[in-house]
């Protein structure tokens, strides 16, 4: 996948830098791991620092010192789980911030305009993250919203571009004429004939690349491949093809198998700040007292600096005390184990060997 | 200066590593930083993870994975600074943890106990850090059980050698002779007479090397340095001479022009935390507005791996927005500023400059 920041090489995991930050982690740190390019909230981003501070300081990349790609969201998500007193309409979402509780609006315009000023290589079009438990009726009506802020999302992408030279885009990579890719987000709440029509809708609009957006929101997990399953069919395989917010090591490994080829979660970042590390052995909490005299590393067979360098029994002492460097640790392990995983991946891809390297998993 | 895991150059800043980690930096960046010595903290270590803990794991040096030298305090200065409800007799101190209230008692048979089992290259003898301001009185009696603490703690160190085999003792060097190095701590107030008297006392007890305690406790500066100068005359200089706790960038140049080779302070640490940072240009406040659009490094004149990526705009979103990420970064910076200074310092000494270098800072 090329974008204006560099080529991406799929399947790929997408770290959360949140707020222009992966938690805890240094960009270089970041460089290390190998990561080959991040996701930003533009919820977060647009309520702070702001997203005409961002531009005028030329952009997230340049602004949080980052010069491989980055995908932001279209903030629909985190309007959905994270702020108060929301009202969606037609037109878009009223909300208030988590931060101080001020009043703002989001619209497929507004979200655009938002991704644009934040510069990104890959931004999202508006969506509506469906609810889960959801009513038929409900998913579908949210379904065909989503489909007209998709269409809305596309027309003001393209009189964006079609008013602004190039030279003068909000775009990032000064000098590059290759703009911002926009995606497509297939929604349909845990219907698959909705996701497919979903999924055809949005692809009648033509995107450059497609999600499929609305899963992981408590559902259960066969739910999610089913679809999954149901939607990756109809997305052109010439485009890239984008599951939002999954998942546990296992399954981005599952996904890869069928045909995705861009993932984000928060889990292997969030999991490390509450001492869940993920090791080729299985689930660790390193809180557990049984660990407090273990010389060994996390995880034997991981390569990272951290299993190079520190004992269990360290990284307990640092969990337990509180200690800001436990929360850098252990994040830099859990991205690593899910890097080397996706690494893994493509390797097996390139000699044909997915299947078995997927049932060993 | 030789200790058992390597030659220290002096003047040395040793960066405070409170329970086994420096406050958000990983060891593999203390390393890049040249961090040549780390202070740790015994009352710390001794409270959690426990001692007999990092005895267990073979001493502090392998416990934090930190293979250079490592100096403890006698855990005297947190008592006094950190615990409550002490009460302090003949014998010792007891207190109550900071962390839960349990009731503990640390003699200087206690102290070097706990600072032989920890195994740090550097111990320290057992002190009264004396309160400021002290009535002359009190801070003769003071000195004196200062003086008295410090032959209890070279004789429990002595019989400990005596009764201990080196292949058996708990040193971390396994299979090294070399012991761990023993230093005494001059006490007097802010009275250089008694001063004089505590250094006059401490050296004739005999130990590896001397330090000036009880400074930075809130005197005017003028006084610290009048101690500190009435001090070191009697001090051998041909042992290392260490002021406690101690300080401002342009201080630690003072005290090394006057002969002093180890200083250590939580100051670079603790402000990096609260977003304050030295620089050449002077303190920054990195939470002012005005840094919000300013794509500058923190100091232009820097060549830490912060300044050489980071815009202070970034730094200051990063503070504003409480990210972990600012108190791995700003502390580097802070760390790097202090210990490029004093490897200046020691540059200066070399090339006979010290003075015009002085005048300088």
């Amino acid at each position: 996948m090329t974008t204006p920041h560099g080529e991406v090489e799929t399947p790929v995991f997408m770290p959360v830098g949140t707020v222009a930050t992966v938690k805890a982690v240094p960009q270089d740190v970041l460089d290390e791991l190998g990561v080959q390019i991040l996701l930003n909230n533009t919820y977060h981003l647009y309520l702070r620092p702001g997203v005409e501070q961002v531009r005028k300081l030329g952009g997230v990349q340049r602004f949080m010192a980052w010069d491989k790609p980055i995908l932001t969201d279209s903030g629909g998500f985190q309007v959905f789980s994270l702020s108060e007193l929301r009202k969606v309409t037609e037109e878009g979402v009223a909300f208030k911030s988590h931060l101080d509780g001020s009043a703002h609006f989001f619209s497929p315009e507004k979200s655009l305009e938002a991704e644009i000023g934040l510069g990104a290589d890959i931004i999202m079009a508006f969506d509506e993250c469906t609810e889960y438990p959801a009513e038929r009726d409900r998913a579908q009506e949210s379904m065909e919203m989503t489909a007209r802020w998709a269409k809305r999302s596309k027309d003001y992408f393209e009189g964006y571009k079609r008013q602004t030279p190039w030279f003068e885009r909000k775009s990032v990579e000064k000098g590059s004429e290759q703009t911002q890719a926009l995606f497509g987000i297939v929604q349909g709440g845990m219907y698959a004939d909705l996701r497919r029509e979903s999924a055809q809708r949005t692809v009648e609009i033509g995107f450059d690349g497609y999600a499929i957006g609305g899963l992981s929101v408590g559902e259960p997990r066969e739910k999610t491949w089913d679809m999954v399953e149901a939607t990756i069919p109809l997305l052109p395989n010439d485009k890239p093809r984008y599951v939002m917010g999954v998942g546990a090591p296992e399954e981005i490994v599952q996904y890869a198998s069928m045909g995705v080829d861009m993932m984000d979660c928060v889990l292997p970042t969030r999991a490390a700040r509450h001492g869940l590390l993920f090791t080729s052995e299985g689930k660790l909490n390193i809180k557990n007292a049984r660990y407090a005299l273990d010389e060994g590393p996390l995880d034997p067979n991981c390569r990272c600096n951290v299993c190079a360098r520190y004992s269990r029994a360290y990284l307990r002492h640092l969990y337990a005390a509180k200690e800001v460097l436990a929360q850098v640790l252990n994040t830099v392990h859990n991205l690593a184990y899910y890097l080397d995983t996706m690494r893994r991946v493509r390797q097996a891809i390139k000699v044909g060997e997915l299947a078995s390297f997927r049932s060993a998993v």
